[in-house]
């Protein structure tokens, strides 16, 4: 065991008072992702462009490319210090049950009431929103961590929240939605009669299960409309992945201080947020030549917007009302099978994350939903946590990595992120254990059709 | 701040190797608990009486009257490592809510898979098993906590698991049942006709959601029939409470730690598991002259064992079949309102924890469901994390004991125990801020029909 304990926590002295802008190295180093477009002039967004929606101190990090470092305020890392340093565990139960050689450790983001690391960012944003002087925030929630996360936030700082949940996921999930409701936020599923937006949707297409793109539309229409109101969200934007860094800052300090030195680092990806923040620091070395760590990005065979996307403009909401960001895509009219059980269901992909994997400097792979529940349950059995099945894209990526170095004998280390826990998604684990979840993934056609709503750029 | 920060995690290197023996302490003192006496002789209890149904060595430990600290086995110590130290958090936020001069800290135990300290006893008591080289285990489960926790330490010892869930609980918490199931256990809805004792109380009462007394029946029955099999249970009992020691080990660590000085400790109190492994280090030194701390067991106004029950001897199951216990109980006929959503709903108490209440060294109090759930949700918006319901009635007994400081003006440092985590429990959070939740209390006839079926003692 060589001195390392279980469970790596950081004294709270060690904890980072700083976020790592990713950014700010890419543009260094001459990689900066493609500029946001404002999708009626095709022009360079700014600042005013996106004041309408945003917060003001959020678009600024959005827009900071040189920074590489950036302040946590005071207030919030107190707030941090509620549930931060999380650990860094060594899957010892893990590596012994595969019998490999290769050290496997798991950045463990579950460990607070939302239940994964989404907490991260919405602290920051209900932070800025409580600055700035606003009284109400709008968003919109998938699986409903994000959802979760942020009504927590907006409790803590006196925030009156409106999430707009995907409607099936609002049906499949009513405790995810009460989880909300306990923590004061107003859940309205996704589309509804309350926008513009949603009656349009509902109008064409009145038995839709909604869509995390559908539900983008009618809370960045309420944040516009409202007084008072802006619109946050969870994922995807450069200033969500450098909240995130905190994970990722962690999980360094843990690896200097215990002398670990990952060779792979995977994390699953949605929107991005997780394995952006995991990897930020990390990457940025690998960038400036430090290191030749291999990053894994695991997402969903049902959604595969890194492996079988396009790298386009695309809109980052089924309403076409965002800027157009330059990312992997599926197209922003594409839906994944309404029984995937597994999240990380959006169209698109971080930019930031788009740009690397099309540099070469990430890696994807992507997993039908019942091998990586199977992962997932293997995991429980022996590391006693349950994770979200979002995580277990990467608990599967880890293990058929682990075990190729059981075949060839390396002792490599492998760092994963678990990004939450599956409380909320029993009825997902109960639909696998007994059988029947079904893998999906989109033929050619289904494709075709999603990259048909890609908007034309002249 | 001083220099103590918000979560408190000991070293891996600090955690307990032992776990601490009241009973040895009060047999020192002269005040042991009256023992168990065998339901058909009325004579004391012998290993022999109980080895159909118990594993060997926790008869051991149950029977063990002089060893003060007992070692926690090397294999128990890594699994341990998996989810331990728990963390001692102040509750800085909640304090300048209040406005308080006193100082809270909270004891977390539900940064665990199972949500609750529960697996503190479930992972000894998987182990024994596996020692002993039994292929299976039984056990009842009411709100889910314990049956989840066993179902992970069996997962992870390879032993199969049957639960008896109390058949309104299985009904009204369907992912409970599943998370049990993901982790490879069989739950079975209680009473069932499975057994001899279920089929009796099926045809007295077809129609009956069970009890947490009836489940105990089945399960026992369930063990003693099968070849391979033992029983076992997640309270009550001395030797889960000196399993449960843990917690109060730890937190007296981290106290001597950092200096902290508890005034008042409280912990919720069910069968008495969470609250006497929270106190166990504490009152011994209180029992021996040492401190002059204040003790406090919060128990639900619907199911009011300390404050409303008698010290008296009687059966820990509803079929009258275990042995038979000196404690503090509504009698083995009594049953909480269908309606009460907070747990806790055992007729009887640890007879450890009824001693000690007997003889003035504890004090109780008891609070209606919406006054539990009103500190609940206070404690959930700015501290972070939802509590259990049960948990709950110690945070409200925290709650009214920092606002007397507040009066008085006080410093006083108040520990209590947040045994668990509310994940599972989100249909009792949706009634309650529905305000749909009915304060219940047993009228003077409901108590005294519990207490006539009290067994009659010659």
């Amino acid at each position: 065991m060589s001195g390392v304990p279980y469970k790596i926590y950081l004294p709270e002295s060690a904890a980072p008072r700083c976020w790592h802008n990713l950014r700010a190295v890419m543009a260094k180093m001459g990689c900066l992702p493609e500029p946001m477009l404002h999708p009626g002039t095709l022009k360079l967004c700014t600042k005013e462009d996106l004041a309408p929606v945003f917060c003001d101190k959020l678009i600024d990090q959005e827009l900071n490319t040189t920074d590489e470092y950036i302040d946590i305020p005071e207030e919030l890392v107190s707030f941090y210090r509620m549930y931060r340093p999380s650990p860094l565990v060594r899957a010892y139960c893990l590596e012994q049950r595969l019998g490999t050689p290769a050290a496997i450790y798991y950045k463990f983001e579950g460990n607070n009431t939302s239940g994964s690391h989404k907490l991260n960012s919405a602290a920051a944003q209900a932070f800025y929103a409580k600055e700035q002087g606003l009284a109400h925030l709008s968003t919109e929630t998938g699986a409903g961590q994000w959802g979760t996360a942020l009504s927590m936030a907006c409790a803590y700082y006196g925030i009156d929240l409106e999430v707009f949940m995907v409607k099936i996921s609002a049906e499949q999930k009513p405790y995810r939605k009460m989880v909300m409701e306990t923590y004061g936020a107003k859940v309205t599923p996704s589309p509804s009669d309350t926008t513009e937006s949603g009656r349009g949707i509902l109008a064409k297409n009145p038995d839709t299960g909604g869509s995390l793109g559908c539900a983008i539309s009618e809370a960045i229409e309420t944040a516009v409309k409202k007084p008072g109101c802006k619109y946050v969200l969870g994922s995807v934007l450069d200033h969500v992945l450098m909240h995130q860094s905190v994970i990722g800052l962690e999980t360094k300090a843990a690896c200097d201080m215990y002398g670990i030195k990952p060779d792979i680092i995977i994390g699953c990806a949605g929107g991005g947020s997780n394995l952006g923040g995991l990897m930020s620091p990390f990457i940025a070395d690998k960038l400036t030549g430090k290191n030749n760590m291999r990053f894994i990005a695991a997402e969903p065979a049902s959604c595969p917007t890194l492996t079988r996307g396009k790298y386009a403009y695309d809109f980052g909401d089924t309403g076409r009302t965002t800027p157009l960001v330059k990312m992997y895509t599926l197209g922003c009219g594409f839906m994944p099978a309404p029984g995937h059980a597994g999240g990380l269901r959006y169209h698109g992909m971080s930019p930031v994350l788009s740009k690397l994997y099309h540099d070469g400097h990430i890696e994807a792979r992507s997993y039908v939903q019942n091998e990586a529940f199977e992962a997932a349950v293997q995991f429980a059995r022996c590391e006693g946590t349950l994770p979200a099945p979002e995580s277990s894209h990467a608990i599967k990526c880890a293990l058929d990595e682990a075990l190729k170095c059981k075949e060839t004998g390396e002792k490599k280390t492998i760092v994963f992120g678990l990004s939450g826990t599956g409380f909320f998604d029993m009825a997902a684990y109960g639909s696998y254990t007994g059988g029947g979840l079904t893998d999906y993934a989109p033929t050619d056609e289904d494709l075709q059709a999603g990259f048909d709503s890609l908007p034309v750029i002249k």
